[in-house]
């Protein structure tokens, strides 16, 4: 049932789940669609169209309940599991990704890095040579395997990781992955990002310019 | 005129750019929309409504002149100009940054990082004590500022530079900034990319388990 929900239906899950977090945590029980939907930046019965995707979650008298609203999203997205990543790349870019505290707080584990030779990260995190990445996978359930790596060897990487079982790529190298169907990939591309500011700040001079 | 192109449409502007410079680097003259269009995963029609958000192009004959219409995305984006930035945060995100080659290629100079204290970065890049701030951007032409810091200190920064004349700001830290209208942010939220691939799996596996 679920397969037919769109991608900015999708795009939206993380920001409704952040939103219900942050009105929890200011002792908000209730909340309406009409002002999730300000927080969001979109209409209320888009909000209303939104939930439809996954039920409704059956709002009653003055709003929906937060805390089981938030349960509701944190089932949905998956953040009631925990998944065990591994970061291929032990650069700058891998580095920083597992520092993030937010990581683990949301139950997403980095169990080691791997790179062309071992070592440990300033958090004291293992690094291992890439050699030891088959028995790696084999011995421990590896969920995600995010890919920090430079772009001319990250697609041969993932072929490797994928050939091993791992279902699920989070990709930072700046290149296109070609995978099997039944994986998952997300990408994050600095450049796109960066293009859009490009975009923006073109435009916001052309206005001023008017 | 341009001022009301959707979302979408900015957010598949550098994917065209990308997939063209691919063609030309590839020796390719011409494309169609329906090319172009397989190339973004959407339809042909949805291809020629998103370049009448910019005057059409005109396609002429058996498509559209690859280097012409590369010409035009560069100046739509602003890549026909270069842009200095300046990094706040010298930390592993801010470092990872500064070594990315793509941005220099696009015209995007990285003048210098600001942290707690002067330092340099591997590539040889010039850190300065974050009280070295206004002086810098006095004597400097910055485009944009790259906000890298902990969340906890990305609006007091952002603050800062706002009122130092910054007019747009990349920022990294998990943390929504408000900023005033004629200041452009573009955000990148690792954990929202997080949550996507979260949910995607999730999906995956009910998929499988059908």
């Amino acid at each position: 049932m679920q397969k037919e929900v769109s991608q900015a239906v999708i795009k939206r899950l993380p920001r409704y789940y952040r939103y219900l977090e942050h009105l929890k945590n200011n002792g908000i029980s209730k909340v309406s669609s009409g002002r999730l939907a300000e927080m969001l930046d979109i209409t209320a019965s888009q909000v209303r169209q939104d939930f439809a995707n996954f039920g409704g979650f059956g709002q009653q008298g003055y709003g929906y309940d937060v805390e089981k609203l938030l349960k509701e999203f944190s089932s949905i997205i998956g953040l009631d599991i925990s998944h065990n990543m591994i970061i291929i790349g032990a650069g700058n870019m891998g580095r920083a990704l597992c520092g993030y505290k937010g990581f683990k707080q949301d139950g997403f584990n980095v169990l080691a890095l791997f790179d062309l030779k071992d070592g440990m990260t300033d958090s004291g995190l293992p690094i291992y040579e890439i050699d030891k990445l088959e028995d790696f996978i084999h011995n421990n359930r590896v969920d995600i395997a995010v890919i920090t790596t430079q772009a001319s060897v990250a697609h041969e990487v993932v072929c490797q990781i994928v050939e091993l079982g791992v279902k699920s790529i989070w990709n930072f190298a700046p290149v296109d992955l070609e995978v099997p169907s039944d994986v998952v990939v997300e990408n994050i591309s600095m450049s796109e990002s960066l293009y859009v500011l490009s975009y923006k700040m073109k435009q916001n001079v052309n206005i001023n310019e008017e």
